[in-house]
């Protein structure tokens, strides 16, 4: 008996399963326990009492006679401990005791029991037998030798015509042991002749085949068994007794097989991490697209702080396609709020994006992670002539980098970083999820949809939330018309300007509440995780907490921005819409950065007063300063924020 | 010129510093810049410009013939990059030019210059000169020789005399150049002889030691130099140019240290960890007490996702004393989430407690972090007689581990897992800071003070904040009355139970959204951070966000418990006081295992439902039953919360 993978098919067949030449389908039962205790608890007397009595029922409605393998009946009982992949299993093939048992009188060789005429003409008839489509995988069968030597098969329910016809009858069986002894199924099928035929004397044909798949008399035995129908068969309610638990060498207990240590532990790993993943989405969160979290790729913009620990928590969302972009040197002052390096990486003195990957392996060495040593172009440092081409190949691969991936981190820790990638962001329609801290508060949001729609005929289509892909960047149509949300900029008066030069030591470092990142990183990526599963994707308009919208979806709400302050321990939901004078993702700027490509952005990398002039905030300025309107601009404020 | 630690004290002395036999003080002024671009973009001229005018000044005034230190005058300019361990630095040495110069018509060895006698009674002056305290740091003085050839040094203020007595006066000075030439002491010293004197033909004695540190009349220079007085200084206003910043080999510019690569890289992390901290405090939260955080010693009940979150959040605050108890091994499954664990952590087989410190040490290796291998006894978790003593030995190690640290951070996933920490923990009055997780909700609390009142006389003390140790944990005074905060058991009505076995995979791994752990392991160390700066410390009140109760503390509010829902994007700060009946922290249980130790609890441990009996709950639920009323206590509800 073998269990093979297509043993345990996903579904019922739809058609009897048949077997072939080598083959003969037997019916079984798995019984697969949630829990250890369950496993043990189970009641094994039971559960073979009541295979046996499935067998019973089959001899005594006659059914096993057309079905054969009825008798063949077994099951077995498992628990799979997944987590530390050891397997517990126990099979029990059911068989029906005689009572009195059969006395074996004869048992003996196939070859000494035939004549040399005889077993030629078996062998040609079971290989034909076996051959057979029709009777390739009926197990019990008649053997009948005529008077003139000659042996043919039959099948049981020609019985009456055999027992007429033959000199010698046998009742054959496929036997699937192989000692000097017949296997279990004889007691089943003694149990059916004596209960169906009242026969007192069977003799019996083990039949069994040579390593090469042919009758091999030799191995074959024959043997004669005086059987009496015992005194309770009569009655109609009675089950036979039965036995049926497979030993585990001499023991009578479970098998346990520890997958663990000849598994591949690389393997190991990504089923562990795909583990959790999935008891999440069985348990809990039914409609989790585990399909989109794994082939989603994610660019994060900035490998430190909120870097690191944004990388950590995609991996654990199931994020595996992951690029981290940063420009510097892993530091002693970034040990401890940077969750990737190592100690040892600062003293090698690697690069921040290579240290990352490096992090990240560290923890599921398959992760698909990529690192990227570019310094992001930033207006209001200016550019001299001789380095303009370089920093154009930078900005020409930051848009390369932003357009082969789904989502855009913007995890920098300066206003004017983020400038550049919000455009290159806004002008491909990609995800870009933002988080910035200050000393104790935080702002995490999604920028909304890019203003320019490339593929006007399709709104009505886009329109269709079911007939978009989450991603919505397959689309850069506007689908909200005036109502986009806005990014980073777009509550701003003044263009991004040089913050970083000329700060002192404390103005350098990122002094904020050590948690804030944890707490900014974490909403920051479930903000993308209800990105990917919300119907309209990019496009879906922002939630706010605890409002009267009726929200069915499993993971709830999905705001624009959270604001959040430590010193509350308060955190808002906040709806902010785009501006048509925003300095990063205003169809003006998109606009201008369309037609002129990079010379645009060097323009405002060296000049960002002129994305004042040209989103209008110049004008707006001037008109609300007639106004006399203090703008309050609080220059106390710490960090990015 | 050499400048020493010394040198740079911390505060200016209160009276004058006074040299020593080989060391003559004098007055220089550092300017350290904040930024590297203040430190580029100084004034040099100017600076050069006003320090040759205090010498001018002390010169005119008469001020430098008592204080002739006043005429070498110098300073510094810096710059220290304290992030990359680089100090940029020059030095200047302000001399003043005659104009026309002054001419050297002679200049020899000092040796050449004196007859024997000469030379013997003037090394013997000099060297009484330099011995007496109070002469010792004089370092511009006359040198008289009388006609006998007897040598006296004698202070500048005399010179009249002394141009009466000697045969031959020189004008002396210590010259702290080695060179053929004498050092820049003399344009000063000479500017100061014109001006005062009016003298056109200066004898002078550049006055050098010997490597052991006495005269050394070869070294010594004698020289004559004419002088006239310039025309522009007889007008009062004028100042003389000057020269004098140092060069670096032959360039004029800043000198550079990088010490980074000299430096210990162990030191190099310490330092720069606490760095950031002391920048914090410099910056923006002026009362952070960095002694408090460093000292702390924090135990940590579990070292899975939560911990391992918690314990690099509060190495990012300072804490230094950290010990993570976990009875479990790294398993793959927890490579993603539990950030400490490293995939060849997993294949090797470790325990968690010894991963996690390995962990730490890999971001700070001199972190005083130590991992505890224990499992914490449950109630409903029934102990066989023969495992009693061990696990009465358990307890008494998570006791006396809980009474030798200041803080117990509760992060295990089970409830029972909870309750004898609890217990001991209120019995020690420890600060007790509690995280559990739900699938998208978290709790993070901290407990409030223990119940029984060891020190009853010291309330009046107590209620002194500032008298009070922030920690609180001197003292277990009541100092609230019945207000005490609450407990994580403190609103249950039912004791813990056994909640582990019989779980099924889904059950047993933590099925939370990823970033869940991420925020409340950021909220439960701050909340612990706002305990150590409360003035109450384990006293202090509830607070709640955005109350009325007027709050003048740099971190802001500290809450009792902090509920969050990452379904809303929201948060909500709740306080709820202890209850009589609870089953970790009553006055009741507390008494009881005072009074009766571990036998206590084990009773506790086999009959969980003990406890509902003592502190009153089983009468509470039946009184309540007999109103039937309906708890509702929701089946559904995922995980720990």
């Amino acid at each position: 008996m073998s269990l093979y993978v297509e043993s345990l098919p996903d579904q019922q067949p739809s058609s009897p399963v048949h077997g072939d030449r080598n083959k003969c389908p037997v019916p079984g039962t798995l019984y697969n326990m949630n829990t250890v205790e369950e496993f043990q608890g189970l009641d094994r007397g039971g559960l073979l009492k009541r295979e046996a009595k499935k067998i019973w029922d089959d001899i005594c409605s006659g059914r096993a006679i057309e079905e054969g393998t009825l008798l063949l009946r077994f099951f077995v009982i498992s628990f799979a401990d997944l987590k530390k992949s050891t397997f517990s299993y126990w099979f029990a093939f059911p068989a029906l005791f005689l009572n009195p048992p059969a006395t074996l009188v004869d048992i003996r060789p196939a070859s000494q029991f035939f004549n040399l005429d005889e077993a030629k003409s078996l062998s040609v008839s079971l290989n034909e037998w076996r051959n057979s489509k029709l009777t390739t995988d009926v197990p019990f069968f008649l053997v009948c030798i005529s008077s003139d030597e000659h042996a043919t098969i039959r099948p049981l329910r020609e019985l009456d015509d055999c027992q007429h016809d033959a000199k010698r009858l046998l009742f054959g069986f496929y036997d699937s042991c192989n000692g000097k002894y017949p296997g279990w199924p004889l007691c089943n099928y003694l149990a059916l002749i004596c209960s169906r035929w009242k026969l007192e004397k069977v003799c019996f044909l083990c039949y069994r085949e040579s390593n090469r798949g042919f009758p091999d008399l030799g191995r074959s035995l024959v043997g004669e068994a005086l059987v009496s129908v015992p005194q309770e068969w009569r009655d109609a309610q009675h089950v036979p007794k039965s036995l049926g638990w497979e030993l585990d060498g001499e023991k009578l207990s479970a098998k346990c097989v520890s997958l663990a240590r000849s598994m591949d532990p690389l393997r190991s790993a990504e089923i562990a991490a795909d583990l959790n993943l999935k008891l999440m989405k069985w348990n809990v969160f039914k409609d989790m697209d585990l399909e989109t979290l794994t082939t989603v790729k994610c660019l994060l913009l900035g490998a430190g702080t909120l870097g690191c620990q944004v990388a950590r928590l995609l991996m654990s969302w199931g994020v595996r396609k992951i690029t981290l972009l940063d420009n510097g040197r892993v530091s002693m002052s970034n040990l401890l709020r940077q969750n990737l390096y190592s100690f040892d990486d600062c003293v090698a003195g690697d690069m921040k994006a290579v240290a990352a990957v490096k992090g990240l392996k560290r923890s599921l060495p398959s992760v698909k992670a990529e690192g990227v040593v570019l310094s992001i172009p930033m207006p209001g440092h200016p550019i001299s002539t001789q380095d303009s081409s370089n920093v154009v190949e930078d900005c020409k691969q930051l848009q390369n980098l932003i357009e082969s991936h789904d989502v855009i981190f913007l995890l920098t820790d300066t206003r004017e970083s983020r400038w550049l990638p919000s455009l290159l962001s806004a002008n491909a329609n990609k995800i870009a999820i933002n988080a910035a801290l200050g000393f104790d508060s935080f702002l995490v949001m999604r920028h909304g949809s890019g203003p320019i729609s490339s593929m006007p005929k399709d709104e009505e289509k886009v329109e269709d939330a079911s007939a978009s892909l989450p991603l919505g960047n397959s689309s850069a149509s506007r689908r909200d018309g005036g109502s986009r949300l806005g990014c980073y900029f777009c509550n701003d008066i003044v263009a991004p300007i040089d913050s970083t030069s000329n700060r002192t030591l404390d103005q350098q470092c990122t002094v904020t509440r050590p948690a804030l990142a944890s707490i900014a990183s974490g909403l920051a990526v479930e903000l993308l995780v209800g990105v990917l599963h919300h119907p309209n994707g990019i496009y879906a308009p922002g939630d706010i907490a605890h409002s009267n919208v009726s929200n069915e979806r499993s993971l709830g709400i999905l705001p624009h921005q959270i604001r959040g302050c430590l010193s509350q321990f308060s955190q808002l939901t906040l709806v902010g819409h785009s501006s048509n004078s925003c300095t990063a993702c205003s169809d003006a700027v998109v606009s201008e950065f369309r037609s002129r490509g990079m010379e645009f952005v060097l323009e405002v990398l060296n000049h960002p007063t002129y994305l004042e002039d040209l989103t209008g905030l110049t004008s707006l300025m001037k008109s609300a300063s007639s106004f006399d309107i203090d703008f309050d601009i609080d220059s106390n404020e710490e960090g990015d924020i």
